[in-house]
């Protein structure tokens, strides 16, 4: 059969991965896919160090637009990242019936609604597989391994450099800022890292995964993010105490009234598989109401493992491009005139146990008013341990609770910080037990 | 679109469990595949009982060779398991140019060749994802997850029987045979839990992930294959003291002069993911030379899990089946035409590491002695401790060695079996880093 000829936009970490792993495994994803998938026009910005890399095959240029508008070019890959001239390129890419592989997260959780859109209305594919949790084929496994479930919820490790952090905080004791400027000097953290450390990329991916697992547009602006960065290394040790680890969890529920979207910090039990994947490695665990639990496990970023999945993808496209496009597998999973309008929930509704860390007063009653607050919301305990204060001015209690409503815990913390015997802000974690 | 007409055969566990899935996601899955999924004849040998679950609107009937003819039908989900009449009606459906969808593992393990061909002759498709590690994806994952990549190699906890046994043994220090017992009154192990316990099952499952990793026919009779029934407790608390925790592996690795097939128990570090998934559940590792590892974790049995890599292959098809055949995912990862002869290795050229037992009396020059056996044999060693007998009558030595060559070590045994200070036969287990 004839080759499938693709042209690459950007040849950063990602695009220069890509470009590798088609060389060197030619021979095998040609055995797999049935014909070459041949890379004939590159973009970039620096052309001359481009053509170094690339030879004089293929052709390099620095307009982006020409490959978009390339009548021989069948797939783009776009990797060049951002969400404006992206964006703009892969809607002329679609314009022109060309189908589109990326791994730009943030282009899709802003701009997937109108990007997918226009796609299914031109008849081609768009496939993301490398835009959530690199390497692992997590869309593949929500979108087409699990269409039997009814999936219940999703919760995912979906950002490496700060799995990389809390790891190394919790192996060695540090503080989150000794651990950062470190994973920075090694690479692992980028020299802006607030995109990894607040947790907009893992909610970008989270974004991704709510729409595959429950067949609701993409809704970024809806969901409650918040990183590691006010993480202290104490609560950190606490927790190991108590038997849980802290990841970084993007994490999306299906619930009677809407569907929780929320990233942040959370205690996990140490003994599940979840908490055990350490340093830069992702991890996505999803529940079907058939399945049961199931895991998928690898690296979330890096050249050849984002590669991988872009790679994945164009084999994809190839075999699915001469289909007709109702039967290929819908972009978010389900088809777009089966899509959902359950609401994405307020942080507010949801419902889920907590830890709670509180320094007060060592004198008799003080456990019994804080006790009374938190039966007052409506907060059952699940277990309890006070000490005294490091300082030696009161003690330290912290609280694990059952399942509740995080308005509910939001009223009790006011009304335990507004109490005379507190001396502390009151410092709330979300605890998942992930069963 | 139209519904698409399935009939099934057998209303077992899994047939069970596929009608109730279907049934119960009926809307689920019809808004992701973009039609119903109609389950319109069954076969089964009791028809009054299933008479009773079905209901009227489905024809049941005892004979299963009029549904694999009924022009009709357009998917045979072939659920009765055994390899005889099952191989017969999955021909005959495959015959009538209908697609099949199946559990069996057995089977395809046996005559997957001439299934496949026969398929591939036909244009038509036969799925497999239920047949090995039940609900997790991780056919999907190596056939279309990871086609970028040369696999290196699989490791997978592929059997949940043994799996939950070995997991009893440790955590409660108990023996094979006690722990067996109470599996079998559990439901967790079957009446003649041969098949499962002596790794045969197994070995099906790996036989069928040797192919679609590596392109090589199916070659059940090649597999070296050992079960649990004759591991100690005692090398499970050894193993534990080093770090270790003792699995059921399938293991197919690709070397230079072959592939090697493989089911035994092994030693894997206790850190290691793959040593953390206790009871009855299933992961399997798989490492790419450019993703690297990646697992993939979940439910290897039952009712529903099962059931969902049914459904989800039913879903799979439905979107195919109007595809060109061409272009379709191939049945084995590979080109029927790219297949490749690389040959499947002998146990003795397998090459790990080795956990070696003995009990030797307990007097000089005795440690250098065997020290001098392995060094001939050119087998390094790792670690080793070195303790008194239980009952006092000399001392037990523990090796753990370096990669190996499971010839010499066998060699080396022979020769230390055969020295005048030696009271034991040797225990020999291989150790799997993983890495």
């Amino acid at each position: 059969m004839k080759p499938i000829k693709v042209g690459l936009l950007g040849l950063g970490v990602v695009g220069g991965g890509t470009w590798k792993v088609l060389a060197r495994n030619a021979e095998e994803i040609a055995r797999r896919a049935g014909r070459r998938i041949e890379v004939t026009r590159v973009a970039v910005r620096d052309v001359a160090k481009a053509r170094m890399r690339v030879g004089n095959e293929v052709e390099v240029a620095a307009d982006p637009h020409a490959i978009v508008r390339d009548p021989s070019i069948d797939i783009v890959v776009e990797l060049i990242g951002g969400d404006t001239l992206a964006r703009e390129l892969v809607l002329e890419a679609i314009a022109n019936g060309k189908h589109v592989v990326t791994a730009n997260k943030a282009l899709l959780a802003k701009h997937g609604n109108e990007i997918f859109a226009a796609a299914s209305a031109q008849g081609v594919m768009v496939a993301f597989e490398a835009a959530v949790a690199g390497g692992i084929p997590i869309i593949k496994a929500i979108r087409e391994g699990l269409t039997a479930n009814r999936i219940e919820w999703v919760a995912g490790i979906i950002n490496g450099t700060t799995n990389f952090i809390l790891s190394e905080m919790r192996s060695r004791g540090l503080p989150f800022a000794q651990v950062l400027a470190e994973a920075q000097r090694l690479g692992y953290a980028e020299a802006d890292p607030t995109f990894d450390i607040e947790g907009v990329d893992a909610a970008h991916k989270l974004t991704l995964l709510a729409s595959l697992a429950f067949g609701v547009p993409v809704q970024f602006e809806r969901a409650h993010v918040e990183g590691i960065s006010n993480l202290a290394a104490e609560d950190i040790a606490h927790a190991a105490r108590l038997g849980y680890r802290i990841k970084l969890l993007g994490i999306t529920r299906r619930r009677a009234d809407g569907i929780e979207l929320r990233v942040h910090p959370a205690l996990v039990p140490a003994e599940r598989l979840l908490a055990n994947v350490e340093g830069a490695m992702n991890a996505v665990l999803v529940r079907g109401d058939a399945v049961g639990p199931t895991l998928y496990y690898g690296q979330g970023a890096g050249e050849e493992p984002t590669a991988s999945a872009v790679v994945a993808d164009l084999v994809d496209v190839t075999r699915l491009h001469t289909a007709d496009p109702g039967n290929r597998v819908p972009h978010l999973a389900f088809q777009p005139d089966a899509m959902s309008d359950t609401p994405i929930l307020s942080i507010e509704d949801t419902e889920t146990s907590y830890y709670l860390r509180m320094r007060v007063e060592d004198r008799p009653g003080v456990l019994a008013d804080i006790a009374r607050i938190l039966s007052d919301a409506s907060i059952s305990i699940g277990s309890m341990i006070q000490e005294p204060s490091s300082d030696g001015s009161g003690a330290d209690i912290i609280f694990l609770t059952h399942l509740a409503r995080e308005r509910n815990v939001n009223l009790a913390i006011a009304s335990i910080e507004a109490s005379p015997f507190v001396r502390s802000t009151v410092t709330r974690l979300r605890l998942e037990n992930l069963t």
